[in-house]
C-alpha cells in the first residue's frame, strides 16, 4: 500500500523547512507589520502607533532584552496595567523564546516576591505607579531581577525603582532585530500565576503552539473579521488577556490600550476609536450598564447608532451574567457572548455558542440560556462532565452533577516546577476543572459549583451558585455570596452574604422567604448577612475568608 | 533558570492526552454536530440534511469503507461532481486515516487509469454520469478497485459499473462509528493530482495538520463568520476545493451542492438558500456578470437588495481578474478577492488582502491593485521572489523578476512515489512555485509569468502576461493567450493567438498597433492568430498546444 514506507510513500515525506512551520504567535506581528505597516496599531489615550512603528519598538524591546542577557528559556516578569508596554511585551518576549510573566497588579508585595522567585524571573519591567509593594518585593530576593522602570504620564504617584527607563531600554535596542523564536512549538511561551485562595499560587506554563491555537481560536469562535477595534478592559495579566494580544495583531487589528477600567474611559474609547470587541468580568458590565440609568443619553450616543450587525460585541467570564444584567447589555446595545475557562485552559475554552434560532425566545428563555457556560471552543478538544473519582461521564440529563474535565490543544503545558500539582491535575488524561456542573441534554454544561464551594446539608449536594441565582432574583440585592456553615445536625447549612442595592431595604426573613419560589427546603439559606463581600485583586469574591466567617457565627 | 531539565521545569513539561491534540480536520464535524446537531448542513436541489444527519452518514461510510478493508494510510478514490457523496467523503475518509483521492471528473481514462494505479486506490466512489472514462480506466487495471456507484436522479446517461451502490454502502454502515483519526497529525489526509500539462500527474499529498490550519486560515484571511452558506462552484477535487469542506463544517456552515455549474443554478442557489460565500474560477465570474447584460432584472434581484456588508462573496483563483471583470463583479454587487495558490500549498496560499484605505481609489487602480496575487495567508510562514539559481532574493522594486517561493504549515508533504521531484520542489527549504513574478515595495507579489511561459527574445525576457493583458485591454478581444514563437534573428518573439468578443471584429494590424500604447518595441507580439483557445478540463489555457501551433507557423 501506499502508506508503507516505499520511497516517497505517504509516511516517507517529511517534515522539512519548506513544509513545516512551528506554530507561533510571533508569525502574527510578522505578517501583519509587512502587509498592514500603515493601519494603527495601538491607541493609548492620544497617543496612536502605526503596526509598523509598534513591530520596530518591540523589536528593540527584544533586543534589548538579550543585550540583558535574556535568552531562550529565561523568564521576563512585567507588572503594568494595560499600557502599551504591557503589549509590546507580549509580543516581543516570545521573539528571544523568552517566557513571559504578567503579574497581576493588585498583589501584595510577600506574592510578587514569591513569584519573582520561583518564576526565576531576569528581568522585571515595572510601571512606575507600583513602585510600593514592588520595591518591598524585590527587597526579599535573593536574586533580584534586573528591573526596568515603565514611566507613564498617567500614573499617580510614580516613583523609580530600576537602572533605566523602558523608553531607554528600547532606544539602545535594534528596530530590525531578527530574533530567534523558537523552533519548537512545545516550547514555553508564558507564565501565568493562578490567584490562588489557598497556598501558594502555581505557575501555569503556555506554549507556543496553544497560543497561536488559541489565537485564531478566538477569532473563529467570536466570528472576529479583520480590523477589529479591540478595547483593553480585560487585564493582560489575565491568561495574556486569554491570548487577544495575537488574536487582535493576527487580525491587523487596533488595540486600544486603557490604564483604568472606569466608565467614562470605556466610553470616551469607544466613542472616539469605534470599539467593536472588548471582554470583561460582570464588574465591567455593571459599569456599563450603570450608564443606561444615570447618563442614559451618553449610553445611547456612544452604543447606539451604529449599522445593523456593526454593533459593540462584549465576551464576558468569571461568572454566569445574570438575567438582568444581560437584558441591560442588550437594551445598552451590546451583543454579549459568554465564555467559561480557567487559567489552566488559556482562560476561556468554552463558549456559550449562540444558535441563531434562539433569538427569537423569550428574555427570560434566553437569559437562561446564556448563562449556561457551554461547549469547547472550536480550538479546544473536548470537554466532559464525569464522577471524580470513576471518570465515568455523567447522563446529559441537565440534573447529574459531576466534575467537569477539558483536553486538547489549549490545556497548560502544566504547572511550573510543580510535578504532583500538574500530574494531579492531569491525572487520567484529562485535566481537572475542579468545578462542579450538569451536562443539558444538548450537550452545554452549566456549572453548578466549584467542588470546594458545594454544601453537604443531611447528605444532600447543594450548589452554592443555585442559592445565589434563586436571592440574585430578589430586586433588592445587589450582590450575593453563598458557602457553607458548619451545623450541629446538618453538616453544614447555606449562609448567605449580601450586598443590597444603593436605597433598597431587606431583611433576613424576606430574603428566605424569598427563596421559597425558587429552591426546595433544604437548600435555603438558613442565615444571611448584610455585608461588603471581600473581593480579590481579580474581583473574584473571596469565598474562603467568608467561609471562615460563617465558621465563627 | 527556570527553563532547565530541572523537575517541572518549562521543559519538563511533556504533551500529553489531556494537553495535545493531534491537529485534524474529523476534529471540526465532531464539533458541528454535537454542538449545532439541526443545522443545515448540505442542500442539494430539493434535498436538506442537517448536521446530526450529515454527521451519521459520514460514520456509516468511514465504517463501511473500514468493512471493505480500508485502513489508515490506505487510498479511497472518487469522481464524482459537487454533490453530497463527494462532501461526505471528505469528512468520512480522514476519520479512518485513510487518504482521500477526489480525481477530476473532466480526465480521461487513460489518466484515471494512471490515477488510480499510482494512488492504490482500494475503493472507487464513481457518479453514475462518469461511467465511460471510468469503465474503460479500470479495465486497464491489474488491482482494480473496490466499486461503489453514487447515483443520481440529475444525471445523465447514467450507467452502473459496481458491486453496490452508494445509498447501500450507507445503508450497511454504523451511525455510530467512532472511527480511529490518526494520532499524529503529520499523517496523510488527501492525495490530488496536479494537472501537469508535460508528463505524468504528480500526486500531491495534503498532511492532518496543514489541512486543519488551512481549514482555519480560509475563516480568518475571508474574515468568514460563523454560519456561511457557501456555494460550491470551486469543484471539490481541486485541491479538496481549497479546504473548504472543512472551513464550512468547522463554521457550521451550509454547503450548498451543485452538480454543474451554470448560471442558472447558481442563481436560484444564491436566491432560493441566501448564498454568502462561493469560489471559482474566471469562467464562473463570466458566467454571473453575463447576466448583467442578458437578464439585468435578474441579476438585480438574486444579488442586490442586501443588508451593507451582507453581500455575497467571492473568491477567484487561476488567473488574475482583468480590471473589467471587476468592474462587472462590483456593478453585480459581489465582493471579490483575489487569491493565488497552486496544488503544492493546499490551493491558494496568497492573497490580495485589501486594505480598506484602497477603496477610495479609482476604479481603474483598484482594479489594478486587485489583479496582484498578494501576501501569503496568516497560516503560511513566508514567500520570498527570489533568483531561482542562486535563491538571492529579489528587491521589492516592482520590477525585478524572480520566482516565486513559499514555506510553511500549508505546503504539501511532497510529491507520492516521486521522491526526487520532491526534493526538487523543496530544494533550498523553499517550495518552488515555478510562478515568475515581481515583489512590490508594499510586499505584494505580482505574477507576470510562468518560467516555462517566459518569452526570451533577443536576450530581453518578455513576461506572457504582460503582453495579454496590453491585449485585454482592446475592447474586441474576449480572451488572449501569448507563447514563444522561434525566431530565427531574435531567438524568440511573442505570438499571440485570440478570442474576439461576439460580433467584434479586429485585425492583427490592429491589434499590434494597439499594443504601441502599451508596451516597448521587443514586446509587441509579431504574430497574432485568430482561433478558439484550447483548455485543460479544469479551464486552463493550454499554452504547450499553441507553443507547438507557433512553432509550426
Amino acid at each position: 500500500m501506499a502508506d508503507g514506507r516505499q520511497p516517497g510513500g505517504y509516511e516517507d515525506l517529511p517534515q522539512t523547512p519548506a513544509n513545516f512551520a512551528a506554530l507561533s504567535p510571533v508569525s502574527f506581528l510578522k505578517r501583519t507589520a509587512a502587509v498592514f505597516p500603515d493601519r494603527v496599531a495601538v491607541r493609548y489615550g492620544d497617543l496612536s502607533r502605526t503596526w509598523a512603528e509598534t513591530d520596530a519598538r518591540c523589536r528593540r524591546l527584544a533586543s534589548a532584552l538579550r543585550g540583558l542577557g535574556v535568552g531562550p528559556g529565561d523568564t521576563v516578569a512585567i507588572i503594568a496595567p494595560n499600557t502599551p508596554a504591557l503589549l509590546e511585551a507580549h509580543l516581543a518576549a516570545p521573539m528571544l523564546g523568552a517566557v513571559l510573566n504578567a503579574l497581576n497588579t493588585r498583589l501584595d508585595a510577600r506574592t510578587i516576591c514569591y513569584i519573582l522567585g520561583h518564576g526565576e524571573a531576569k528581568v522585571l519591567l515595572t510601571d512606575v505607579e507600583l513602585h510600593g509593594p514592588v520595591r518591598e518585593a524585590l527587597a526579599g530576593l535573593e536574586n533580584p531581577p534586573v528591573v526596568i522602570d515603565i514611566e507613564d504620564a498617567d500614573a499617580v504617584d510614580p516613583a523609580r525603582l530600576g537602572r533605566m527607563t523602558y523608553e531607554e531600554l528600547l532606544s539602545g535596542g535594534d528596530a530590525r532585530f531578527e530574533g530567534t523564536p523558537p523552533e519548537d512549538e512545545w516550547r514555553a511561551l508564558s507564565l501565568n500565576y493562578t490567584s490562588g485562595t489557598t497556598g501558594e499560587p502555581k505557575g501555569v506554563v503556555y506554549s507556543h503552539r496553544g497560543a497561536y491555537l488559541n489565537a485564531l481560536g478566538n477569532a473563529v469562535t467570536w466570528s472576529m473579521g479583520q480590523f477589529p477595534i479591540y478595547l483593553w478592559t480585560l487585564p493582560m495579566f489575565h491568561c495574556n488577556g486569554w491570548c487577544f494580544p495575537w488574536t487582535v495583531t493576527a487580525l491587523a487589528g487596533t488595540h486600544v490600550c486603557l490604564r483604568r477600567v472606569e466608565r467614562d474611559a470605556i466610553f470616551d474609547a469607544v466613542e472616539r476609536y469605534g470599539v467593536t470587541h472588548l471582554c470583561g468580568a460582570p464588574i465591567v458590565m455593571a459599569m456599563m450598564t450603570g450608564a443606561l440609568t444615570e447618563e442614559p443619553e451618553r449610553a445611547r450616543r456612544v452604543f447606539g447608532g451604529r449599522a445593523p450587525g456593526a454593533g459593540v460585541r462584549m465576551m464576558t467570564a468569571a461568572a454566569p451574567p445574570p438575567a438582568p444584567v444581560i437584558a441591560k447589555m442588550e437594551e445598552l446595545g451590546v451583543d454579549l457572548t459568554h465564555v467559561y475557562g480557567l487559567t489552566e485552559v488559556y482562560g476561556p475554552a468554552v463558549v456559550c455558542d449562540w444558535n441563531p434560532e434562539w433569538d427569537a425566545l423569550p428574555a427570560e428563555e434566553r437569559a437562561r440560556i446564556k448563562a449556561r457556560q457551554g461547549v469547547p471552543y472550536p480550538v479546544q478538544e473536548a470537554m466532559m462532565v464525569a464522577d471524580p473519582d470513576t471518570m465515568e461521564p455523567a447522563p446529559a440529563d441537565g440534573e447529574t452533577l459531576g466534575e467537569i474535565f477539558m483536553r486538547g490543544n489549549i490545556t497548560m503545558k502544566g504547572y511550573l516546577k510543580r510535578p504532583e500539582a500538574t500530574e494531579a491535575a492531569f491525572a487520567g488524561g484529562w485535566f481537572h476543572t475542579g468545578d462542579l456542573g450538569v451536562l443539558h441534554p444538548d450537550g452545554y454544561v452549566e456549572i453548578r459549583d466549584r467542588s470546594k464551594d458545594i454544601i453537604i446539608s443531611g447528605g444532600e449536594n447543594i450548589s452554592s451558585i443555585e442559592v445565589e441565582n434563586a436571592l440574585y432574583k430578589h430586586p433588592a440585592v445587589a450582590a450575593v455570596a453563598v458557602v457553607a456553615r458548619p451545623d450541629e445536625k446538618w453538616g453544614e447549612t447555606p449562609c448567605a452574604f449580601v450586598e443590597l442595592n444603593e436605597g433598597a431595604a431587606a431583611t433576613e426573613e424576606e430574603l428566605i422567604a424569598h427563596c421559597r419560589e425558587h429552591l426546595a427546603g433544604f437548600q435555603r439559606p438558613k442565615s444571611v448577612l448584610f455585608e461588603t463581600l471581600p473581593k480579590t485583586s481579580t474581583g473574584k469574591i473571596q469565598k474562603n475568608i467568608l467561609r471562615e466567617k460563617a465558621k465563627g457565627l
